[in-house]
């Protein structure tokens, strides 16, 4: 039976023959991970993953790596490591592998059409390679046609595959526990600074098994929360304000199959006490504009009919000039990844597609409103991920 | 008065014109922050600053950044600032940009050689500038010519001007005075894990002005000194221990003017108690190398030179296998950076150069030495940025 990566590179491999490409580099970034469970940062220092169109991938990587390259689990096709040590020119070694390979690409195609010989080769470089290794690469390969790697990798990342999913899905209950118990205490919120309940939180998604925080903890409270991006800092929570609180943590795919982390990302916006008049009404809109773009999702629907689905309902309350980013991104190996779910992005929703639905009103001066999930495109319809109440109140937990 | 900036994009655009080469575009690295002072992490959204050969360079960022950059010190050349937002193709502004610049260079040269027009452009891109940004480039160019912005800036950065060595010194004093309190400290060390030492220092680092850690700390004991690279773990130290101590903090070199940050980095192997002999001896072989290498410095030698002072003197005492490492790694906005002191390495060095000087010697399942300074490269020698003892003695400070 094949191995995750196993599918994973075998697939690429079919991509790189429907467009007649000879080559995939990647360089250290989610890419590299999402083929190989392999994660590093990226450094001066050469370490690419080649995938050819046919056969054995080969990693070229400081001596230094030798024993985490030898347990990345893939068999079959094997991976060929070819370790440089600082005697070594990296760049000589890389010459030897794209000669090898671009030999051998040529080779298998030959049986197919025979002018392939000629023709250059087309080689699609990691999105985030640093300029140093594709110079590199171009100096190696003097006629080569270069592209990204992600006319190749997005088409594939972007649908989750189960192992992907179930970590999702444990990321989105880590932030679920942690959004209940918050809303919970009710009055024991009040003065506490936004500074010192970001860092409660961070503990408790720490405490329900989270990684790493996938991104700033945002607390925003009173008229802070009319910034989408706000920083936690000094403000003491008051009774009636409202505050957004925006959170996930990072869940460990498979320690064992080391295939990478996976953020929980959702938003919630409460009160402790009793908000204002308008602050109600707010919330009930942005509460219905993200039902609404949730139920507006089913494969086959564009990434921009989403976006409208959950604009149209703020709109016709009034606040759409209020309603300033897109109404979500893709989430996966990154926190944010397409499909981007933004106006006038035609992509067609697939199963399998994950992202956030995340509307917001922000009103100068008062407060913000936004109340965040992540869903799964399923084969009629949407999973969120996330399920915790979207009321504002507090204390005694909300019937969402 | 020209500024800080000023100078130094006079000095880059000097050295464009001198390798008749268009055009200089930075991505968020050290050189970005070198040149303007701007700080920024690599992101997908394009943020890229263009120094032509002549005249105004230009940065085009996402709105998000308008009040950062406006903030940015420089005013003649004056920084021209496109901004672009959800609702912009930032390719095209990108374009329109290269589009002036390049036809502005063309028209500069044109009254020196009346052939310039036809010739391709020369465009040096940043080293660490992602491939989907250089694919923006070659799109928006096809005819041009692409280098890696080192080729130009390489030799401007390694030459410290006066607000980076003050800032290195200062990191350097930093670095000292932590060093000199643990090792006071003496029997209070035993029974510490290697963890603990490491929080101690960073804790000590923080108090005494120091930043964050410029690498992770390494506290290495006993058996565990012989690997460079050591993570610090659970051993507890015990009595005679050899114990590896190598850190540093960055510090801002001017908060106002947005200068960077420069590190720290010195190291010392200290022994609470009596050592072995071979160890008192290997350490005064060590202590010996790096006293060698630092006076071999001087303008004109070679780097490949001061590698081999330390390295002949470690051989004859009949230790050179063990020193497994180069002897040393320039220091600036990068903790590793040009020039490395490491065999082959015929670069001359030259007043302001900024090297560690740190050889070793590592013995398998025994105890490693290592002692390291930063040291600037003067007009006739060297001066060390660290000065605290280089003994193993604790408790009573010893003289170096």
């Amino acid at each position: 039976m094949q191995s995750l990566f196993e599918r994973r590179i075998a697939d690429c491999q079919r991509r790189l023959e429907r467009t007649d490409a000879s080559l995939l580099v990647c360089f250290p970034s989610p890419n590299l991970t999402y083929l190989t469970g392999f994660e590093e940062s990226p450094s001066e220092r050469h370490l690419l993953l080649f995938v050819p169109r046919a056969g054995d991938p080969i990693v070229v990587a400081p001596t230094m790596y030798d024993r985490q390259l030898a347990d990345v689990p893939i068999d079959d096709p094997s991976l060929g490591i070819r370790l440089w040590d600082d005697n070594d020119d990296p760049v000589a070694v890389i010459d030897g592998v794209l000669e090898k390979l671009l030999e051998q690409g040529s080779g298998d195609d030959s049986a197919a059409t025979d002018e392939t010989g000629d023709e250059p080769p087309t080689i699609f470089v990691d999105d985030r390679m640093w300029a140093t290794f594709t110079q590199d690469l171009r100096a190696c390969v003097p006629n080569a046609q270069f592209g990204l790697a992600s006319d190749v990798l997005e088409n594939i990342r972007i649908r989750k595959d189960e192992v992907e999913l179930e970590a999702l899905r444990r990321a989105g209950q880590i932030a679920d526990r942690v959004s209940l118990e918050i809303r919970s205490r009710g009055d024991d919120l009040l003065g506490t600074t936004e500074s010192e309940l970001a860092a409660e939180i961070e503990r408790l998604l720490a405490a329900e098994g989270g990684g790493k925080p996938a991104f700033e903890t945002i607390v925003a409270s009173g008229p802070n929360g009319a910034r989408p991006h706000h920083h936690s800092g000094d403000r003491t929570i008051e009774r009636g304000d409202p505050i957004v609180l925006d959170f996930g943590a990072f869940v460990d795919a498979d320690l064992e199959a080391g295939t990478g982390r996976y953020p929980g990302d959702q938003t919630r916006t409460i009160v402790v006490g009793e908000p204002s008049d308008e602050y109600e009404r707010v919330h009930e809109v942005v509460r219905e504009a993200q039902q609404a773009a949730v139920d507006a999702v089913e494969p086959g629907v564009t990434a921009d009919a989403i976006d409208r689905a959950a604009r149209t309902t703020i709109e016709a309350a009034g606040y759409g000039d209020a309603f300033v980013h897109r109404t979500g991104h893709g989430v996966g190996l990154e926190v944010h990844e397409p499909p981007y779910i933004v106006e006038g992005n035609d992509r067609e929703l697939e199963p399998g597609m994950v992202f956030s639905i995340e509307p917001g009103v922000y009103l100068e001066g008062e407060f913000g409103v936004r109340i965040e999930d992540l869903v799964v495109v399923t084969e009629d319809g949407a999973e969120r991920l996330n399920d915790s109440p979207r009321g504002w109140e507090t204390g005694v937990p909300s019937q969402s």
